[in-house]
């Protein structure tokens, strides 16, 4: 499908290229290529990249053109460059969901265990902010850095976050946006690149991914976020980056905690050896990857002891103030949590009903923290870091008529009866006893898929 | 799929329709309005709706939805009042193929027994120039005229040209442009309403349509071609005009001359009772309908009598002058065929090798003419009516090695010799007998289809 034109140059045509796809027949890296990099540089126009788009809707990938387009993408901007730092750099993405605090607790465990954690964060829209946003409750925390003193935080102490380079895969920005109104997003292998691009282009070696599943998450069936999860896998190791992927629960929030401030207490708790046992089971799983990934670790059995000896030794809570520290921020709430910012109005809601919880809307708690005034719905707002949902009651626990199912932190009282109404409305309760949903529910690796068993 | 904005006005938003399309939903017409509208009216941009139709490609449309959209687009702009004309007014359509004079010796048939021919006509790119151009083969003849003398010349004498509004469905022009450069082209519910759609702006009360089908013709395949002529069968009707349709072979030129004045002469020829058999039973055939649609015969039978009279009482010619003298051409030619423009160069193509033609590339016949100049390549083209070809030799004659099987008119020594070797690839022989293929194939109207057999 290329052309002479008069000056006996070879070219291709975007037509030739969208109806190819549309009759299902597959592209070659060479035509991917082109296609990437000339609609980024504006020379092939939105009309023409949402057709074909929509084809790739219709018609799908194959792994090759998957990690075609991904590379494309990742290529189409800076590359990050970390060989200034020592060590097998691991990073670890999840894919979203509703009180996701895991990096917070995560970052400081591995780092405490040796793996260097070289991240980049954005800020994005959603329930809450970013995992920035989040860190900002510490007051004088700053991500603003020169790449130099970004790599010598990570050598010194193992862990620093950088803001988010605007030219890291330009390509999958442009695609993206365009994706977005075209009714075009909702497809694995689209999706897939867009997430691979961007971690692959931050420069790390090795990719452990956190793929939810449930009512809060992008991906609301199992047989879909396994899917993602093995076309990322495939790409990574494509891409000669040693990837695996864990599927986890989203079908009620993660932990208890969500909003900003109060993900981050509760990512304290779990560095100091308390709190929610789910929330430090997933930190232990995916930071088992981690290590094992970074060579820190033979076995992910080997890895886990490591990581429960930071938490019992406070190892991992102390990185976490160093790294605060080294950043500019105050660490002093990392030993005292009242000293995170709080809220005005603290509000205990009551179950009007008595029952097991058997389902739990994630994504209109998610909503409940929106409504607060704790995350963002457009690029202009300002996030209040203290407000945010503590939840009392899980699917599976019985509830009293009364009893408190949740705690409203809020600085708005008509924002926080608003919210509680939104919240009540979010559970559902059944007579007969309910099992508590698996957190990890599946593990990929190059080498297949394995089912976890509680 | 409808939102309240903060006035309290619905809207809807062309993200959800592209969504329900790409899911199979069934639109309604008030959401196929919206898109035609909004489009048309540059309030839903390029790239949505490239989105849209590409998902349209890969769902189709119902009969209700192809309706809606051919309605939406035929009341996007101006719609041609022919109600000062009395009778029934009878609009023929032809999908297009190589050769295709058809209008001009039709139209004169059809208005010597009665029928008001009132035809907007185009230019158009191709192969040969649009009927307007053929017509421009009486020196004098113009097409620019106002609505009130069009209507007074049809009332008066049964038949009129004028030029093509701009305004006649500006959203099919637009939607059609977008296909053009997306690979939406080939899909039968939006080429059935495209056509249609101008149909019906142009006002006529009944329409016959001429499916073309065959290696010359859009459609190749006849089972492409049924669906075409059913759909385009079933919007006419919706709408309220009486439409039937034939499909007629394309698999070699229509009768023997290609080229504008070259298919003026053997359009006279027909009117005369002369020239090629095939051309004149497709005038037949297709005037029948017209002649029954208009209420001017009870039978088809009844109606070919009338047609075969009109040939043969030299009406039918006598009413092509008449045509071309209300629009200020000179009528000679009609009666003297030599006076139409002639080419300075006339070649006689011999066969190299014996045996029968059992294929013509119809298409690269239709290159031969445009190569010699007889059409556009771009709307700037200045068009040669000498110019063109006469073939001598169809699929299933007899030739010997060195016997002529087209005769090329031309005004450029290099381009005839270029476009002799062009004719000679296009045709092959069989050492065994070929039969003939039928010309006209299949006649659908609402109340079914029927297969002609000869």
């Amino acid at each position: 499908m290329k052309y002479l034109n008069k000056k006996g140059v070879l070219f291709m045509r975007m037509i030739d290229l969208i109806q190819k796809k549309r009759d299902g027949e597959i592209l070659s890296k060479e035509e991917i290529g082109f296609i990437v990099t000339d609609y980024t540089e504006g020379r092939i126009p939105d009309y023409q990249m949402s057709a074909f788009l929509m084809a790739v809707y219709f018609r799908g990938m194959t792994e090759d053109e998957t990690i075609h387009l991904t590379m494309a993408m990742a290529n189409s901007g800076e590359i990050v460059d970390l060989s200034g730092i020592d060590g097998i750099k691991v990073d670890k993405h999840s894919t979203g969901g509703v009180g996701d605090k895991t990096s917070l607790a995560l970052g400081p465990m591995v780092a405490a265990c040796g793996v260097p954690v070289a991240k980049m964060s954005g800020r994005g829209l959603g329930h809450t902010g970013g995992t920035i946003d989040k860190l900002e409750s510490f007051r004088g925390f700053s991500t603003e850095m020169s790449p130099a003193q970004f790599v010598k935080n990570v050598n010194e102490i193992k862990i620093s976050i950088i803001g988010q380079s605007k030219d890291l895969a330009p390509a999958d920005k442009k695609i993206y946006a365009l994706r977005d109104v075209t009714a075009t997003v909702d497809q694995i292998s689209l999706i897939a690149s867009s997430i691979m691009s961007k971690k692959l282009a931050a420069g790390a070696d090795a990719i452990v991914l956190d793929v939810k599943v449930g009512n809060g998450a992008f991906m609301e069936k199992e047989d879909d976020a396994i899917a993602l999860a093995r076309e990322m896998v495939e790409i990574g190791n494509g891409a000669g980056r040693n990837t695996i992927a864990i599927i986890s629960d989203m079908n009620q929030p993660l932990g208890r905690a969500v909003g900003n401030a109060l993900e981050v207490r509760e990512a304290i708790e779990t560095l100091a050896g308390e709190g929610d046992k789910e929330l430090r089971e997933l930190c232990l799983t995916l930071g088992s990857y981690m290590l094992l990934l970074a060579r820190k670790a033979d076995t992910t059995e080997e890895a886990r002891v490591k990581l429960e000896n930071s938490i019992r030794d406070k190892s991992a809570l102390r990185k976490l103030a160093q790294f605060i520290e080294a950043q500019g921020g105050d660490s002093s709430p990392v030993f005292d949590t009242a000293r995170l910012p709080s809220a005005s109005i603290i509000q205990e809601i009551k179950s009007e009903v008595s029952g097991y919880v058997c389902g739990i809307k994630t994504s209109e708690i998610g909503l409940v923290s929106l409504a607060l005034g704790g995350g963002r719905e457009t690029k202009e707002s300002v996030i209040d870091l203290s407000v945010g949902v503590v939840l009392s009651k899980k699917i599976g626990d019985w509830t009293e008529s009364g009893e408190t199912i949740a705690v409203m932190h809020g600085n708005d009282p008509d924002k926080v009866s608003q919210a509680a109404r939104k919240l009540l409305d979010a559970y559902s309760f059944s007579d007969l006893p309910v099992e508590k949903p698996s957190l990890i529910k599946w593990i990929l690796t190059k080498d297949g898929i394995h089912e976890i068993s509680r």
